[in-house]
């Protein structure tokens, strides 16, 4: 048998995939294969990096071998050796696992310099300053990344050598200072670890592969990859490549780019580069970088092959990509290519340009575009009317698109804890590093003073859907007085600013926004998404003004009219509070009299609206106490009104306290109770559809029976709504479909689902209360304790966010089959928040729903998660 | 095809069963076919009851035509015809379903008299003043029960005769009255209802047919069968039969008997009998009946043949009956033989005796006792040393054994009122009737001055297993004034008095009680009890106290022990409260630390008491905001002792607050915000455990993670125990066997058992939670509406004590199932409420659970009920 193969060169890595080596090795072995100029180098697969852990963070003699063979191959191929005191090879050691999390683990450069390969690097490149300084850089970063030395034990020995010298600039210091950082720098790493930095190229290699390996469990990546639902990945692959050098001159340099703008979506190419610089100075943001397209003008072979180069990588990956480049001493090497991240607006601009090119088919245009990432786009914007007379403070770059209003923070707890206290927040900061992350998520945005385009803010702003302006270098930003100085004002924390991501301008106080405009590539793509998917998208829409909305954002009708939420407005609310507080059945029919005229209005409107589609009405739903007042104050004019003493207002009150109200007296309980109410509610929607129906329009009420866990419940309910609409219709001489069907919320209805389909023509599953009474967690108790279980790695996701497919969807499912054995052609929908969730609606779809409904700000997304899901699973 | 049989002659009925004919019906066939003396008649089937109710309460012309066929034989086997001038032919209409449902529904006497025929009976009986009374009488209660004349109106048209004529009682009436009472009856009727009185026989029989079938629905009926929990039954027969007179003079009479006493299960022919009467008279309890006995003085042939007749039907029943019959004219008629009811004392004796005289075998004899019946037994009785000084108003009959105390109430809906205000009250009633059912269920005990043994209260009283004393002649009760006064002392509504209802005595005042002797007879059944039951009965004790009477009641171990209920304890809460209200894990392990020596020697004890048995702790469940103080002055206290200010503690208590506790940071999920609870709890556990052990004896601890929903929740507390666990018996030296399981109380919990039988050794099911989630009712909230649900007809039961067998059972299944798919041999059982429901027992014994788990005074029902579902269901 031969033996296993854990160790691939980029030669051998073709076609091996990229769950075995990783994103960045896979886009090695093809690029090697596609004839571009790679750095030679070889792979270590995740699959060792799953051995790694499982093993007690050792890997089998076996490995060892493999990766000192490829080593010694890669040494025969460069001509040079590692440690070598005359021509030494240098090596990268890269993360790389199979989807991206930038920025997440830890790289280490200039492997292999130690004592004698130094003045082997002065030697070749003829620049000992240049190989000391390589030199003091890479113990810094090998001491910070793998030995875990504080950054800044180096920073304060850097630090006394330049006050020494009495110089201020790292590039002041010359070769002998930097020959006395080196010794400096050993100290601090001997005294922080209680060892010496080690001191071979192959003792340098074996740690940094461990710690790369570690880094795949730091928390950054194990918080990233919980943000980003990655999962299922067996570990990194680690990349050993030889060195080249961006920082050796003036015809070296180093850049990145894209083959198209990641942030319009435009056909063009795109990117920054720095002369004389390594590709960290880049990405870190540190110095702003130059457009790509002035590399023409600095090296126009270069450039022309970059072009070259791009333009048949997008033509091999079908995609755009995101490239890092190096040009040593005039020679171009491509170091790394890979799909590129964008916002919503450039996915779709590019997947309809792709595939109005030829490029990729509709399937694959529909499935460039995530869901969770267009809520940007439906997001409003900041007023164009409001911009004209805002104080313009400075402009940035527009690094990632939206709107944001927010109180200005400086740190990234900070931003956190005011979120907390419902505060929204913008992040304001020199600088990002990866410890912002937290942060940022809880920032409405970012805006940084330094980094350009593809500084580390603007990426994971851009991943996030986040709205950043990056490189606003007018803002003179003190992080420790917490103060913003610009053009002679200051702003201190806790002061309004608003944030144009998709201009890079910034004002002071809170701008007004608007709604956006969803037309073009993005309608494009929504009659795309219409074509493949095969659930319906209704909305959740409560008055005539919702069901507006609902239309414009082409839902396909209404899954869930909340009719307790009519009760709350101000005419009404007073006759609600009067057939509370009546003292028999009388009074509370004369109260629910005077509700009657409105509700029918209502439903009126809304079914007219919604002419020939769906319309669900669900019956009253919420305990009573919710439309009584709660404060002294209101529960005296309340009584004053209504006639009764405060005491005896007060007793009502009391006697009408739940201790769990999400378990008392609600949903089909109160018609139980008082039939009346159901009456009603009944007479207003049947007599409403009879009216529009004798003018022609075709209303579709579904009369829905909420809380139901008991065919019994609903029979009860059925009986009154049967009986009161057969009066009506009887009345006005017309007859009118309606369906009369119930929610599944209560997990007694799931389990029992196939008695209450006997009486139920439809089932629409409340997935938030099937989520508390399935899981016993309180939504408006468990966010306390959700965090823990989060942090705690008890849950992977919040379940209110996104359904927990195997408790909660165990119960959809097994409703969905007993339902389905009793009544087969039984109609099944979501009315639940997660409607308008991506990964729940895969879930909604797998398991054969008919619709789902979601709030109308999301049915755009719910439409592309629904073709998506179509797509994925057939 | 043979035309379908809805009508059975006696003589036919052999064999056909109860199911068709009712129990009544079948008996008579039964005693037929024995050759006992049985007034000849015909049953219609509970069939054609169904069949009535189906066809909008009419039957097929098949049905009329084999009734008149049947009565046509009637009249020619007796030689009369009904409303014959001469010899009329009079008939009884009795209903009869296959359960027994007495008094619940209706009867017609005398059926046949008219204008000609009470001529005909004047002239066959020679007793024109009997034949008058009769008829006066028929009016009357044919009036009544099926042409629902208000009984009042009958009563002032008697008296208006009666004051004419200047007399008190009614037979102060001569014949001439009569007839002049019978025409003013025939005017009531006439105007009560708008119809003539019905004239010919024929048509009497109809209408008394329908207005059986009628009285199957009546309010009282249904009520009769929700609590009896009588299911599945078609409806009510209906039984015509010829009348035979008690009250035709000196040589007739009537009586009820049974063949062993009801009350004690003595194996002696017990009952009472009136002479001159008819049998309502001794079931209505107007006059005291006479001992059973005195017939061998008043007519030894009949006696002598009653006793032949007795013996030969328990031989045939293997049961204790009982019957009713009439002596018309010398001549004994048995008019009916059932199972009798009886106490739970006298079922227990009854049930070994007749295994002792091989009469029944043991199985047989284990069914004979109803589990939930034992309850009265294992009710205390009144303090032997209580009686000899107290205050003894007067002895009645010992109707329904065990003891009462409570207020004094007159009527049903007072008794039910203060019921409901958590009174407990004694319902004093001069005699009781069907309208005051739901009055005895609400009270304590019942005590009647008028009725003997076999009377309405007596019966009804047995039934429900409540004590009763009836007859009590010396206590003069004014209903209208609300007084009972007895030698010269005046007692008022709410006054306390005590009842015995094993010796007939009433106290006054409120009388300590004392626990049963459970030996002899009761010991023998619970034995056998053992040999055939599968399911192992836990019970539940959360102090050494309770373990100590858990033991005396025979549990097999302990299923559920609340460590909460240790911290209530005073000396506890203090260090509990310190421990919520610590700002830090330093300061809650400190705290802690104070708890811990308590609870191991609280384990310690529970271990030792129950050595060699199972013992199930439960860790932390409540809210932490159950420990903290409500009120302002406790408040204040507890500040003061915690040295922190009011305000503060009061925020603190305010930030605990949650709006649904029962779905909030409860269970599993205290011990993952706060670890350090599960590790002083699991210290407390295996350190007693291990010391025991030290000592040579057999601890058994089970621990038990409550309220997880999901398998990482359980993870997170497993490690905790496993590491304490480790650490503790590291530093004994000593292994201790301990199994780590869960309750399944969260709906999740049930769906996802595969996974979580992965981590836990067994399942508890808590059905209590599981009821409360599953079915979305807080058992705190939903007492109100459960009122309504079962007054609707929604609810069969209330599902808090008896277990919805198809919800939550439901679930249970399906953990059950995948609990076993994963973990073949986990241990599963229940310690919910339920445990200690027959019903629910049989659930679980089908659901194929090992135990279940009870309160200790519930242990012996839950052994019996075992039994009986063992022997039931195989």
């Amino acid at each position: 048998m031969p033996e296993k193969k854990y160790v691939y060169s980029f030669e051998e890595g073709k076609g091996v995939g990229k769950e075995l080596l990783g994103g960045k090795g896979s886009n090695m072995a093809d690029m090697v294969a596609l004839g571009l100029p790679i750095p030679s180098g070889f792979t270590i697969t995740t699959e060792t990096c799953d051995i790694y852990y499982k093993n007690n963070k050792t890997y089998p003699q076996e490995v060892k071998d493999q990766i000192e063979t490829q080593l010694q191959a890669l040494e025969a191929k460069m001509g040079k050796k590692l440690g070598d005191a005359n021509d030494p090879l240098l090596v990268s050691v890269r993360s790389g696992a199979a989807a991206s999390l930038p920025g997440m683990m830890d790289t280490v450069l200039n492997l292999g310099l130690n004592d004698q390969s130094v003045l082997g690097l002065a030697n070749k490149t003829g620049n000992e300053r240049f190989a000391r300084d390589s030199y003091r850089r890479f113990i810094q970063m090998f001491g910070d990344v793998v030995m875990e030395v504080p950054h800044h034990d180096f920073e304060v020995a850097l630090q006394s050598v330049k006050d020494k010298k009495g110089v201020k600039l790292d590039t002041e210091l010359e070769t002998e200072d930097l020959k006395q950082v080196v010794q400096l720098y050993k100290e601090v790493v001997q005294k922080a670890t209680g060892k010496l930095f080690p001191n071979t190229g192959r003792e340098q290699l074996a740690m940094a592969i461990d710690a790369v390996f570690n880094s795949w469990n730091n928390e950054r990546a194990i918080i990233y990859r919980k943000l980003n639902d990655i999962r299922g990945l067996l570990g990194t692959a680690v990349n050993v490549q030889s060195m080249v050098f961006g920082n050796m001159g003036e015809t070296s340099g180093t850049g990145v780019c894209f083959t198209r703008n990641p942030s319009t979506g435009e056909n063009k190419f795109y990117g920054e580069f720095l002369m004389n610089a390594q590709g960290e100075d880049v990405v870190a943001g540190i110095r702003t970088p130059a457009q790509i397209q002035t590399l023409s003008e600095v090296m126009p072979e270069c450039y022309n092959e970059l072009v070259r180069i791009y333009k048949m990588l997008e033509q091999h990956y079908k995609d755009m990509q995101d490239m890092e480049f190096t040009i040593q001493e005039a020679k171009l090497y491509i170091l790394q290519t890979r799909s590129g991240k964008r916002t919503a607006a450039a996915a779709i601009k590019i997947a309809m340009d792709m595939l109005h090119e030829g490029l990729i088919d509709e399937k694959t245009a529909v499935l460039r575009v995530s869901p969770a990432q267009l809520d940007t786009l439906l997001h409003p914007q900041i007023d164009p009317a409001a911009k004209t007379t805002a104080e313009l403070l400075t402009k940035g770059l527009p690094a990632s698109p939206g709107a944001a209003v927010g109180q200005i923070v400086f740190r990234a707890d900070t931003a956190h804890e005011r979120k907390e206290q419902g505060k929204k927040v913008v992040l304001v900061r020199v600088e990002t590093s990866p410890e912002d992350i937290q942060g940022m998520v809880a920032s409405e945005g970012i805006v940084t003073a330094r980094g350009g385009m593809t500084s580390h803010a603007a990426v994971v702003a851009r991943g996030m859907g986040k709205c950043c302006v990056s490189g606003a270098g007018e803002l003179v930003i003190n992080e420790t007085n917490k103060t913003i100085t610009v053009k002679g004002k200051t702003f201190n924390e806790g002061d309004m600013i608003t944030l144009d991501g998709s201009t890079g301008e910034v004002f002071a106080g809170a701008l007004a926004v608007v709604d956006p405009e969803l037309k073009g590539d993005f309608e494009e793509l929504m009659n795309l998404a219409d074509k493949y998917r095969r659930l319906r998208i209704r909305t959740n829409a409560d008055t005539p003004r919702d069901a507006a909305t609902a239309k414009k954002f082409w839902a396909e009708g209404i899954g869930l009219c909340r009719t307790e939420h009519m009760f709350f407005a101000e005419d009404r609310i007073k006759a609600m509070r009067e057939m509370i507080l009546a003292e028999d059945e009388e009074g509370r029919r004369k109260a629910l009299a005077k509700i009657l005229p409105y509700q029918k209005q209502d439903f009126y409107d809304i079914m007219k609206e919604l002419e020939g589609m769906p319309v669900t009405i669900r019956f009253l739903d919420p305990p009573l106490h919710e439309f009584l007042p709660t404060e002294d104050k209101e529960i005296q004019v309340l009584a004053t009104e209504m006639g009764v003493s405060v005491e005896t207002l007060k007793n009502k009150i009391a006697s009408l306290h739940e201790f769990n109200p999400m378990l008392g007296h609600r949903g089909c309980r109160l018609a139980i109770t008082y039939p009346e109410i159901a009456e009603m509610q009944t007479e207003a929607v049947i007599s409403a559809a009879c009216e529009l129906k004798k003018e022609g329009i075709d209303a579709r009420p579904e009369i829905m029976i909420p809380l139901v866990g008991f065919q019994t419940e609903l029979n009860f309910n059925t009986e009154i709504v049967r009986r009161v609409a057969k009066n009506i219709m009887d009345k006005y001489g017309i007859e009118v479909h309606y369906l009369l069907g119930t929610m599944i919320e209560v997990p007694r209805g799931a389990v029992t689902a196939d008695e209450i389909a006997k009486t139920a023509e439809f089932f629409s599953f409340g997935t938030n209360d099937l989520t508390q009474m399935g899981l016993g967690f309180s939504r408006d108790d468990a966010g306390k304790f959700i965090k823990e279980y989060l942090a705690k790695n008890i849950f992977e996701k919040d379940p209110f966010q996104s359904i927990d497919e195997t408790g909660v969807g165990g119960l959809v499912k097994i409703a969905v089959e007993k339902g389905r054995a009793t009544r087969p052609d039984i109609k099944l929908g979501v009315c639940g928040e997660h409607g308008g969730d991506p990964m729940s609606i895969d879930f909604f779809h797998r398991a054969g729903l008919a619709y789902v409904s979601c709030s109308p700000f999301r049915v755009p997304i719910a439409r592309l998660a629904a073709a998506h899901a179509a797509l994925k699973n057939g």
